[in-house]
């Protein structure tokens, strides 16, 4: 087991009206507040009306920047961090789902400082002064960002897609009421669920050792995903499942599943050219690129994947190890195919002609991933296996 | 799934040469410390030294209370809160395992409190004014009292071992390094296995619905114990092994394992009786216990024992449910006898004299269980099953 620090502070508020303690629990942090969102949904659904008015009840001055969009912008940010800056917010209140929730972040740490917080996520500069206060009000369970150290920020002029991590980009609070998830659109909602999968196996896949405890806890989270998303599919209005997904994508990203362990990371490397090219939903990258990295990788330590194969696909110990590990990578895409997720650049109707600008792209700064560690030859190689 | 509020912000610093951040830790929260301990192993194994260089070192004024025994007393938490008192302690720093640090929470909650402390944990009172700072260095891995919630003292006077759970008590960092845990007595290990197994397990059983995810967490970490185990018996000083139930005893009270869940512990609390009337270790007294309790409540639910029995105990669907239940049962006491715990009053060496006046004791405050509501009588023979 690798030494670890775990440090996660978040507090979670999980159940029916959580999003009602936001006036409470923001208070603590700040009463000049940004309150931010995306597209409109949040007014269309009457979510925001609720929270105007637990704010005011607690006498909270809100100030507000909506309009975050998937793949959320470093103009966005600077945006945000322009406003924070000009009336000396205290606290953010992000509603919404991972773009809002990354975009806060970014506008938290950009608040605190002079530097361009761009420095920070290209790596030329750290943050020296810490962060504003981030609370999450989460609309969307999928990217884990409501309790994670990350924050994924896409600058459009240079067309780079870069995640930056950091213990002070945890939010200080999340609210999670399951029944703000029944109307999400179900392709948005699956695509959620090909993220939360990605996220745990993303740490599961490592050259750690005597990591078989947190192992058991990968394959346990995998295992609920498979199991609860048919019934998601089948029922969209259903407590019981919306509530499990909603849980299992927090703990998926926390960092928990990840202590003591050497996480990966390289299909989200790899995935992060196909958002930043095509502007893919993150989760429809990773259902294509999650395969294809699978099937290039596997002979690095066939035993774990035939564990996997056994235990998450719950493939029978029948055939050479190969076969059960080829089995086990199929079961994962037809579980993908069974969300109505593409699998391959052809299903998802993406132009195959820049694949090496993005092996290219994607290695820029270096090999990417843990487990195997790809260099810009091979990431192509991934990208032909995902065609 | 229930509604819930999870909020676990310990810190924790878990790896080799862990302790040596106790300086640095502490003095985030205070500069002058009570330094809390036991009976002098820490002298002996030369980790006293360590860490009073380690705080000296960050110029921390030190005070000191050794001398905590298994199931800690209340008049040496009174003690301590006299000296914290005295000497405006502004931090605690309890080095040992779960009674040091059940002790040092006592001792944190009774310094901010004219109060008598004993009152919070007999329920005649509650906390106003918060608690001292508890920080970590954890040798014993067992009670998970490193990130919990609770701190179970024993009143010696009026025989009374009450456990008192509060947010507030939750150390502020947790220092883990599995050496240190190397030259525990296999005795005492073996103890704190079955206490980390009863933690997981008091929390697995439950009348909430729809939680199968963390239901896999609980199973995941039930298997993990019992797979682990044998290697810590064979080779005390495997660090792997040590790293593995060192890291599964925090998981498994840190209260992750009950999120979204109801959980029991009445097996804890007809337990406490047990150490209370004959001061028995708490982890021989639960194995004693959980198996007589298991065959008192297993009809209330069979399928749940069922699954337990597949998942955990790897009992083959194979005859009828209660067939497949009592083989789970056996499973996990010819475990617990696996680690030379006892499995009865008899093997324990422990007369029968009492019971009637321990069941009336366990059920004092009402029923004990929220899996099975128990009452005396209900106690009294599952005291009797484990004669």
């Amino acid at each position: 087991m690798e030494n670890f620090i775990y440090h996660s502070p978040t507090k979670i508020v999980f159940g029916v009206d959580a999003e009602k303690e936001c006036g409470r629990e923001i208070k603590i942090h700040g009463k000049k507040v940004l309150l931010h969102y995306g597209g409109g949904s949040i007014k269309k659904s009457g979510l925001y009306d609720v929270v105007i008015e637990a704010l005011k009840n607690e006498g909270i001055e809100v100030y507000e920047l909506g309009g975050v969009k998937p793949n959320p912008t470093l103009s966005m940010v600077y945006e945000g961090i322009k406003i924070c800056k000009e009336h000396k917010i205290e606290a953010i209140l992000a509603v919404g789902g991972g773009s809002v929730i990354d975009s806060a972040k970014a506008i938290a740490l950009g608040a605190k400082h002079k530097n361009d917080v761009w420095d920070f996520f290209s790596g030329k500069d750290v943050p020296s002064n810490g962060a504003l206060p981030v609370g999450v009000i989460l609309t969307i369970p999928a990217s884990g960002s409501e309790t994670s150290v990350s924050t994924v920020i896409t600058n459009e002029k240079t067309i780079e897609k870069i995640s930056y991590r950091n213990q002070i980009n945890r939010p200080v609070f999340a609210l999670m009421n399951p029944v703000l998830t029944y109307t999400i659109p179900m392709y948005n909602t699956c695509a959620g669920i090909v993220d939360i999968f990605s996220h745990t196996m993303e740490r599961y896949f490592t050259n750690a050792e005597d990591v078989n405890f947190t192992s058991e806890l990968c394959e346990a989270t995998m295992r609920s995903i498979i199991e609860v998303a048919p019934h998601i599919l089948k029922n969209p209005q259903d407590y019981g499942s919306r509530a499990e997904i909603m849980w299992i994508a927090t703990i998926s990203h926390n960092g928990i599943l990840e202590t003591g362990r050497i996480a990966d990371w390289a299909s989200h490397k790899i995935e992060h050219e196909l958002s930043a090219f095509y502007d893919v939903t993150h989760g429809a990258g990773l259902s294509i690129i999650i395969p294809a990295w699978m099937k290039y990788v596997y002979r690095h330590d066939l035993d774990q994947f035939v564990r996997f194969a056994n235990k998450v696909c719950n493939i029978k110990n029948i055939g050479s190890k190969e076969e059960i590990t080829l089995k086990g990578i199929e079961y994962i895409k037809n579980f993908f195919k069974s969300l109505g997720m593409p699998t391959s650049f052809e299903e998802a109707n993406l132009p195959s002609d820049k694949i090496d600008i993005m092996a290219k792209k994607a290695t820029k700064t270096g090999p990417v991933g843990q487990f195997v560690k790809l260099y810009d030859g091979d990431v192509l190689e991934i990208y032909k296996l995902a065609l």
